[in-house]
C-alpha cells in the first residue's frame, strides 16, 4: 500500500499566508434595516436630512418669545395671551406675536415667531376651566382666544428647543465604511429614515464532505458496515456561521473520483470558499489532492501542526479551497486556527476580542513530534467559591487548572468537553505539572464548568447534575475516577461498587442502586441468577474492568466460586462472553435488544428504561467523594447539599 | 394642562424585581441541527448509541492478532498471511485466524478474530505487485490469498483500535439542560445522529410604537407637520434580538385610546412581553397608563433613574408589559438596563461577560437630581500607539479618557457615538475631571474608536476618515472644536476659516475649500456676490456661529463694510436671514432647494453634489490640529501621513 507522504511540511505561518492570499470576499448585499444588525457597511453613509427636520419643543409647555419673559420670576410672573395649541404631528398655523404664547407638546413644531419655550411646570393657566383637562385633546379644546398664562420664569432664545439638525445635520458623516451595525447604529439609521443599507455579502462557504462510510445525522446507521454519522458537515457549518460566513452543505460525495470532482466543481462554482472534509480514508484524500492539483491550483499540502498535518490549500475555478483533515477534532482545530480568521476578515468583521485564561497544568504532558501543537484543554478552578458566571476560571490568580482533553485521534466529541486551546510550540516537548500556560478560550462566551466530576455513569448522578449550573461530568468509570481523584484534577469522583482500598477523600454522599442481569423482555429464558450463566449455554455481555458494575459482578463470581468450592477462573471461563467488556453502561442491554446476547450486566434502571427483563443480583453503593482541596468550592457544597436528601433511583 | 406626576418613584432595584416577577418565558421549540447553534437545550440529552458503533481501526494498516506480533521488530519481523481487505463503510466478511492479517483502512470495522492493528508504516508487503497501488480500489484488488506482510513491530491487544463506545457510550449524559449550543456541541450531536433538538423558544417580544408624529423609516416625512422617523421600533427590535428574543413589530398606534388598546391587546395576545415606546407626548403615555391600569395590572409607574423616569411595568392579559420612555436614548438605556437582562434570562442565556473599562473623566460633570444616573459615555485613549483592535481603550492603565455623550434629551442618535455607560449613584452630584470611573461597554464587541476628531463638517475630512480604521468624528463646528481641543479631550480638531487666536496645538495638515453662496440651479436671480444680499430683496440662510463658514462670511461682511465705509451691523441688518443660523453644512442649500431661501452660505462641493448654482466668495483654509499630548498616537500619525498628500476637493 503506498500513500501520499508529507515530506516537506509547511510552517503554520506559511499556511496562514497561503490562506490570506486567497480571495474569499463576497460582493455587496442590500439588506433591510430590520436585518442589518451585525452586518458590515460597505460604504460611508451620510445624513440626507436634518434630524430633527424642524425646530422642536423639548418639553410640554408654552412656546413664546424669550424677550417677553425677561425679568419674570415666581413673585412677578409674565402674563401672556394663549393664542392656540400645537401638538406633535401637527403643522402649526399660528404666527406668534409679542405678548402671545402657544401651548405646545413635546416633539411639536415650534410655531413661527416663537424662539423659546417654557415647561408647563413653571406656568399657570389663569382660566379655571383649564385645570380639569387630563389629556391632550381636552387641553387642546381649552386653548381658545382669551385664555392667559402666567410664566413664572425667564428664558433665553433657544431654551428648551431642539433646533433642526441639532441631532444629525444633513450632509454629516453618519456611519463609516466597515462599521459593524449595532442596535445603536440602527437607531441612527432609523432617525435618518434609511430602510435599506449596502452591506458586505457574507462569504459563501461550501462544505463538501466525503467518505462512503458517512451518514447524515437523522439517517439510519449500519454499524456492521462501519457507518458513522457525519460530524464535520454540521459542525464546520456552525463554525462558518460563527465566523460570519454563510454555510452551504453539499451532498456527500463518495470516494469515487468523478463524483467527487463533480461536487467540488459545483461548490467552487457557487461559493467563495470550498472546504472539503469528512472521510479519513487515504484514498479519498488522494482523490481530492489530485483534483485540486490537476484541475485547480495547489498552494500548499501538509502543515507542521498537530492536529492538522494533512491540510490542503489551493484554488478551484474562481473559488478558494481548503482541505480539512478528516477527523472531526482535527478538522475543527484547523478550521478554527486557519480558516475562521480568513472568513471573519472577508466578512469585514473585526477579530474577536482575545479571550484568554491563565492557568497551571493540572498534570504533566509529554509531546515531542516537533510540530506546533494545538492542544484542546478543559479548565477547572481549584479555589473556593467564586461568582459562578462571571469569572469562574477566567482569572489569573493561579486557581485555574488546565488539563488536556484527548480521547484519542478518532474521537469526534472531545471538543464538547474542552474550553479552549493551549498552543505549544514545536520546541517544547514537555509541560510540567503546575507549569503556567495560557488558554485561548473557544469564544469569549465560553463558561468554564462550575464543577468537574468524573466516575461511574449513573442515572441518579445524571439527575443530580441536571440541578447544578453548568457542570461537567466525564463518565470514565469508577476505577479511572479513583486514579484521577488521587491525581487531584477533578472536584468530585463518583465510585460504584466495592472500593479496593480507602480513598483519602471526603465522602459527601451516597446512594444505592440495584444491579443484575438485563435480559429479554419477560425473561423468556427464565434466568434466575449468576449460576445459570456458568451452567447453561447462554451468551453474556460484560462491562469493562473500569466499571463499578464489573467490580460487583466479579465479587459475585468470587462468592459463587467460594460457595461451590471451585476456582473463580474456572467459573469465568465457563461464562461465554465474560471477557467481552463494553464501555457503556447501556451497551450490554443494547446487545440484548439486538439479539447478540442473552444477558448483560446492567442496572434495573436501565432495564426499566429500555423495557427489558431484569434478574437482580444485588445492590451496590454509589459514593461521591470530594477532592480534599475543593470541599469549600461552591459547586461542591451545592452538590453535597443536594445529596443530603438521599436520592432515589427511578 | 394637568399631567400624571411621578410622586413616588420606585427604586431601580424595585423596578428590576417587578420585571423579574413577570414571566417572559416562551415554550419549547424543536429545531433542526443546522439551526441549533446558539439555542438553549431544554432537557438533558443522553446518548442513544455508542460512538463509534463498532471497534474501529484508527489508522491505515493491518488488523491482526496481537499475539502473532509478540517479539517482532525491525530486525526480525513477523510474517503473516494477508487474507483480505476491509475499507471504511464495508462490512468485514473475514473471520481472522492465527497467523493471518487483514488489510484495513482508517475508520473501517475491525474484522472478527482481530484484536489489534499495526500501521502501514511498520509493515512491508512482500508481493511486489502491491507497491504500485495508489488508491483503495487498487489495494483491494491486490489483497488476494497468497499475499504476505512483514510486521516490523509488536503490538498489544487493543493497540490502534478505537473500541465501540470509547468516544461516547450509549446512555451517557451527553449535554445538560440549559446548554447553549456551540459548534462543538453540534459535533457531539452529529456524532449521536441527532438531527433535531428541543430548545427554549425565544421569548416573543411585541413592540408597539405610538405617536401620531411617527413615520416608519423608508416612508415619506412631512417635517412641516413635525413628523419624525420612528427610531425606537427597529432599535428596540435589534436590542431584543441581541438579547436572544424574537421581535415582533406592530403597526403604529396613533394617540387614540381605542386604537392603542386594540394594538396592545393584539400584541399581548401573541407575545410573551409587550414593549410600548415611541411617542413622547403626555397624552399617549396617559392613554397607555390607563389601559394597563384598568385592563391589566400595573406593578410600577416611575423609577428613580435618569434616563427612564416614566417607565411602566405591568401585565396585560397573559403577557408581561413594560412601557419604555419615548425618547430614543432613554428608551434604549432603560431597555438595556432593565429589560434586556430579563429577556436573556427567559431565553436561557447566561448573562454576557461583563465588559468593563476603567478610565478617567476627561472633564468634570455635574448632576444633582438625586436619581441613579445611567450616563452614556465615549472613550478616547490618551496614550501613544497601542494595538488598534485588541486593547484600545480596554485597559486599566490610566490611558483611557471617558467623556459624557449628551446631545440633549431629544437626541435620537447619541448612543451611536457612545461606547458604554457609567452608572452614577444618586448620592454623587459631581464627577471631577480625572476621577476614575468604570464604564460598562454596550457589548463585549465594542471597539472604542482609534481616533477621536471634532470640528467642522467637511467633505474632504469625511473622505480622509474613510481611510482610517474605526475613527469617530463629532462635527461640532470649528469654534466648539477649538474649545474642546483646549480642554484636551479629542485627538484632533478640524478648523475651517479664520482662527481668532493661535492654538497651542500642532497643525498636522491643511487644505483649502471654496465657499460662497449656494443658489438655485443656473443662478436664475443672477447673484454675483455678497453685495447683492445687502442691496437686493433676497432671502438668505446662514450657518450658526459655530461654523467656520459663518466666520469667513462675517469676515467678508467686514471687508464689504470697510469698502463702503459703513458699519458692519448696518450691512448685517440689511441681509434678510443673516441671523438665521442653521447647524448643518448642507441645510442652507436644502432651504434653497425647498424654495424657502434664495441663497445660503455653503461650499462649492455641496452645490455641485446637490446640483445647485454657486457664487464663489473665496477660499478658506481647513486646518487639522493635533492635541499636543497625542501626536505620538498611532491613529494621529496615520492621519498626518494621509494629510501629507494634499487632499483635493471633488
Amino acid at each position: 500500500m503506498s500513500r501520499k507522504e508529507f515530506r516537506d511540511l509547511a510552517s503554520p505561518e506559511a499556511a496562514r499566508e497561503a490562506i490570506d492570499s486567497l480571495s474569499l470576499e463576497g460582493g455587496i448585499d442590500r439588506v433591510e434595516l430590520e436585518d442589518a444588525r451585525g452586518r458590515v457597511l460597505v460604504a460611508r453613509l451620510d445624513a440626507e436630512l436634518d434630524v430633527p427636520g424642524f425646530d422642536r419643543a423639548s418639553l410640554d409647555g408654552y412656546a413664546l418669545r424669550a424677550r417677553d419673559t425677561f425679568g419674570a420670576d415666581e413673585a412677578d410672573p409674565a402674563r401672556l395671551e394663549v393664542v392656540g395649541a400645537v401638538h406633535a404631528g401637527e403643522e402649526p398655523t399660528i404666527d406668534l406675536e409679542a405678548g402671545q404664547a402657544v401651548e405646545i407638546s413635546t416633539g411639536a413644531v415650534m410655531p413661527s415667531g416663537a424662539d423659546a419655550m417654557v415647561p408647563v411646570e413653571r406656568t399657570d393657566r389663569v382660566e379655571p376651566r383649564s385645570t380639569d383637562s387630563a389629556n391632550g385633546d381636552a387641553v387642546s379644546e381649552t386653548a381658545e382666544d382669551g385664555d392667559e398664562v402666567l410664566i413664572r420664569t425667564s428664558v433665553a432664545p433657544g431654551d428648551n428647543v431642539m433646533f433642526a439638525g441639532a441631532d444629525v445635520a444633513a450632509g454629516e458623516r453618519a456611519l463609516g465604511p466597515g462599521t459593524t451595525i449595532t442596535p445603536r447604529d440602527i437607531g441612527l439609521l432609523s432617525a435618518l429614515g434609511v430602510d435599506e443599507v449596502p452591506v458586505r455579502a457574507k462569504p459563501r462557504v461550501g462544505i463538501v464532505s466525503t467518505g462512503d462510510e458517512l451518514v447524515r445525522p437523522g439517517g439510519d446507521l449500519d454499524s456492521e458496515r462501519g457507518e458513522i454519522y457525519d460530524v464535520n458537515s454540521y459542525t464546520i457549518a456552525a463554525g462558518v456561521e460563527d465566523a460570519g460566513g454563510e454555510a452551504v452543505l453539499y451532498p456527500h460525495a463518495g470516494d469515487d473520483q468523478d463524483e467527487m470532482e463533480r461536487v467540488l466543481r459545483e461548490a467552487a462554482d457557487e461559493c467563495d470558499l470550498v472546504l472539503s472534509s469528512g472521510s479519513t480514508s487515504a484514498s479519498a484524500v488522494d482523490v481530492i489532492y489530485r483534483i485540486i492539483e490537476e484541475q485547480g491550483e495547489l498552494l500548499l499540502h501538509g502543515v507542521s501542526v498537530k492536529p492538522g498535518k494533512p491540510m490542503l490549500v489551493g484554488r478551484l475555478e474562481s473559488s478558494a479551497y481548503v482541505g480539512l483533515p478528516g477527523y472531526p477534532v482535527s478538522a475543527m482545530m484547523v478550521f478554527r486556527t486557519f480558516v475562521a480568521p480568513a472568513i471573519r476578515k472577508a466578512a469585514g468583521l473585526a477579530a474577536p476580542k482575545a479571550a484568554t485564561v491563565s492557568g497551571r497544568m493540572a498534570r504533566s504532558e509529554r509531546y515531542a513530534e516537533g510540530r506546533l501543537r494545538l492542544m484542546p484543554v478543559g479548565l477547572v478552578t481549584s479555589g473556593p467559591s467564586e461568582p459562578a458566571h462571571e469569572s469562574a476560571g477566567v482569572d489569573g490568580d493561579g486557581k485555574t487548572l488546565v488539563y488536556p482533553v484527548d480521547k484519542g485521534s478518532g474521537a469526534t466529541t472531545s471538543l464538547a468537553e474542552a474550553d479552549g486551546v493551549v498552543t505549544v510550540d514545536p520546541e517544547t516537548d514537555y509541560l510540567e505539572e503546575g507549569e503556567s500556560v495560557t488558554v485561548d478560550l473557544f469564544s469569549p462566551d465560553v463558561q468554564p464548568p462550575t464543577l468537574l466530576g468524573v466516575g461511574e455513569d449513573d442515572p441518579t448522578m445524571n439527575r443530580l447534575l441536571d440541578g447544578l449550573e453548568n457542570p461537567r461530568y466525564l463518565s470514565v468509570g469508577s476505577r479511572p475516577a479513583v486514579r484521577r481523584l488521587r491525581e487531584g484534577v477533578p472536584d468530585v469522583a463518583v465510585i460504584a461498587g466495592p472500593l479496593e482500598r480507602a480513598l483519602e477523600a471526603e465522602e459527601i454522599g451516597r446512594w444505592s442502586r440495584e444491579w443484575g442481569l438485563v435480559v429479554r423482555p419477560g425473561n423468556p429464558q427464565e434466568l434466575e441468577g449468576l449460576a445459570e450463566l456458568v451452567d447453561r449455554d447462554l451468551r453474556f455481555v460484560n462491562r469493562t474492568t473500569d466499571s463499578g458494575l464489573r467490580s460487583s459482578l466479579e465479587a459475585a463470581v468470587d462468592d459463587l466460586a467460594a460457595d461451590r468450592g471451585r476456582d473463580r477462573q474456572e467459573l469465568i471461563a465457563a461464562i461465554d462472553g465474560f471477557d467481552l467488556g463494553l464501555r457503556a453502561h447501556e451497551s450490554p442491554a443494547r446487545k440484548v435488544i439486538a439479539g447478540d446476547a442473552d444477558a448483560g450486566v446492567g442496572l434495573r434502571a436501565t432495564a426499566d428504561r429500555l423495557n427489558l427483563g431484569f434478574v437482580p443480583l444485588g445492590d451496590q453503593p454509589v459514593r461521591v467523594f470530594a477532592n480534599p482541596d475543593r470541599t469549600a468550592k461552591e459547586s461542591v457544597q451545592e452538590l453535597a447539599a443536594a445529596l443530603e436528601e438521599p436520592p432515589t433511583e427511578h
